[in-house]
């Protein structure tokens, strides 16, 4: 069927027999007139995202963990190891780029091709030298910023979108250097990276680890992600601040967004009260906050539409006219409803704002208000 | 394979192949020596909790549709009527009672046989005349108050457990009564009913029906549902002092709750701010108790787990001893593990205080108090 499938099955280190069992869950889609396939789900020990693409494999970014408790989920985690590192966890999109055949792809957790994404690198940071010493390697980072199609987020410094390597791996054994290795790579390529806070030996992380995110929280920032000196061990924790805001934003959005996306980050904020040993009344407050991210999105969302409005997730972006050509395309193409808000440019850009529609939430709280019965 | 066989799908208005479909999703239970089939779940137009036994068909308690907006969903429900009949929903939980080869039985939701509920129905209400004068009766209604094995809530006046009768329906065809001749007949067979608020008419019922969830509401009760006259459209809505009260028990075993129980609930909070068209203060107070419902009842139970010990429902239930005994025979048959906590005698009753374990709360939240990792 394919004329790389026995490449393919090798690359990824699985018999034949595993690679025929993956290829049902492979989707096929084309960027750019390359046909390519990728695998929306984790299967089978592949992970989620990998690509097979030209005869080349791309393999999915892991799963991060996460604990509920940094005092025993940092030495559960790194149980054989002496010291971590502590890096920050920035909130955006998750990318990894490759070159592929001579051109450096973007592609999206799921292992699509991100024709924007793709193209923004391009203009953000320059990675021909980095590909030229090492041309298996993965570029994995994030996409933050204000001007963002998907996750956007306020950063000091970070005016439109910019993008921040917290990872380098083999991409076609997934293999990651040692932090270390990996920070002294992306500086003499002059890569910007996710930010180190430091070194620390495993014993004393979940204190400090707990200071740091003390500080990260009033800062409105999403949290931490550590790591194993050799890069092959992760945990991940994160702000109140940030679940709450998830929160609002998934409660804006209530029909759109899974009931396990919320449930998980009420939980989270349950085991962090217990955690910090708070008093009643800061218990209290918190709980106060939780109920406003959750009641007065939902409220607003709903007075919006009894009111005649809609909702959806506004974003903005600014690029090339190509740039916003491909990516409304690519959105479009996976079957999302567009509708552009403004138009402008500024500054030989074009500015766009638009609205991904969200028709569960409009549909469903318009029939609501209109009476339709819940039969639960 | 059932000597009945085309008695039920006959009794059940549905074909012989219909009932052969439906044959594979029936449950087979024993009471008594009595073996019988239920269908736990709505099938194929048949409602959940319809019994076949011993040649005799008892319906499914209808599901009742629920309106998130009063002002909107009575007159869509009710736009065939000119008023209906606005009557408290009692939180307690729901049984049938039917006459079977002389004796009258007492059936769960789901159409089990609770040996329970049927010998403390025999000690609280006397439905022989009833059953004589009509074989053919189904007597609906609400076991409530606060010695309960499934669902304890407090009435006034009501020390114990007490039935209250809300329906009264034909076993075989599921037909209800109208509601004034359903009234007036367990009137006169005196067996208590659940209270009657209003007839009014259907233009004026969201605002009566409003004021009626307020006073409701202030005194922690659950709601009303609302029925046509000929009692065969029905209408729930409820308080948010009964939506916090699910809320904060579901929160207190949160893994063992599913997580649609919860965003019902939570979504019910956001169309009730939003009708009552609150200031941004009382939303904002809404908001809180709302949060304090979720937050802090999670952080009871994560506090307990935490201390070394263990959660559960408790209940607390008084009757003779061979009441009780069948009543722990029924619940551990169900796969249930039951803790006593307390077994005494009083005035010739045992008085049991026993807890339902709730393995997965307990569980999962010692797992993630002992540092396992999250993968989502």
């Amino acid at each position: 069927m394919d004329e790389f499938a026995s490449q393919y099955h090798r690359a990824l280190g699985i018999g034949e027999a595993a690679f025929e069992g993956l290829e049902p869950h492979l989707e096929r889609r084309n960027y750019d007139g390359c046909e390519y396939r990728h695998l929306p789900d984790a299967r089978r020990g592949i992970e989620r995202g990998t690509v097979l693409i030209d005869g080349e494999v791309v393999r999915g970014f892991p799963k991060v963990p996460r604990t509920l408790v940094l005092s025993t989920g940092v030495p559960t985690q790194f149980d054989e190891y002496g010291r971590i590192a502590v890096e920050e966890k920035l909130n955006g999109y998750n990318v990894r780029v490759a070159r592929i055949d001579g051109d450096a792809l973007a592609f999206s957790r799921s292992g699509m091709v991100c024709p924007f994404t793709t193209r923004m690198l391009d203009r953000l940071v320059d990675l021909a030298e980095l590909f030229d010493s090492y041309p298996m390697a993965m570029v994995c980072g994030e996409m933050i910023g204000p001007e963002n199609p998907y996750t956007a987020h306020d950063y000091p410094g970070v005016d439109s979108i910019a993008f921040r390597a917290f990872d380098w791996r083999d991409r076609e054994t997934g293999d990651p250097l040692p932090v270390q290795e990996r920070r002294a790579r992306y500086e003499r390529f002059e890569i910007p990276q996710t930010p180190l806070f430091e070194f620390v030996a495993v014993d004393d992380a979940p204190e400090t680890v707990d200071a740091c995110i003390r500080d990260l929280d009033a800062q409105h920032r999403e949290g931490v992600v550590m790591k194993s000196p050799d890069g092959r061990t992760q945990l991940k924790y994160t702000t109140s601040a940030s679940t709450k805001s998830d929160l609002a934003y998934a409660f804006s959005l209530p029909f759109d967004y899974g009931r396990p996306f919320m449930f998980r980050r009420l939980i989270r904020e349950g085991f962090q009260t217990v955690e910090w040993d708070e008093s009643d009344e800061a218990a209290r407050q918190r709980a106060h906050e939780l109920g406003e991210a959750i009641l007065l999105s939902m409220r607003e969302t709903i007075t919006t539409i009894d009111a005649g409005g809609t909702v959806g997730e506004r974003h903005t972006v600014r690029a090339s006219t190509e740039t916003i050509d491909v990516l409304l395309t690519h959105l479009r193409g996976q079957g999302l409803e567009i509708d552009i808000e403004d138009d402008r440019r500024e500054d030989g850009d074009r500015v766009l704002t638009f609205r991904k529609r969200t028709p569960a939430t409009n549909d469903t709280t318009r029939n609501y208000l209109e009476g339709h019965a819940v039969t639960e």
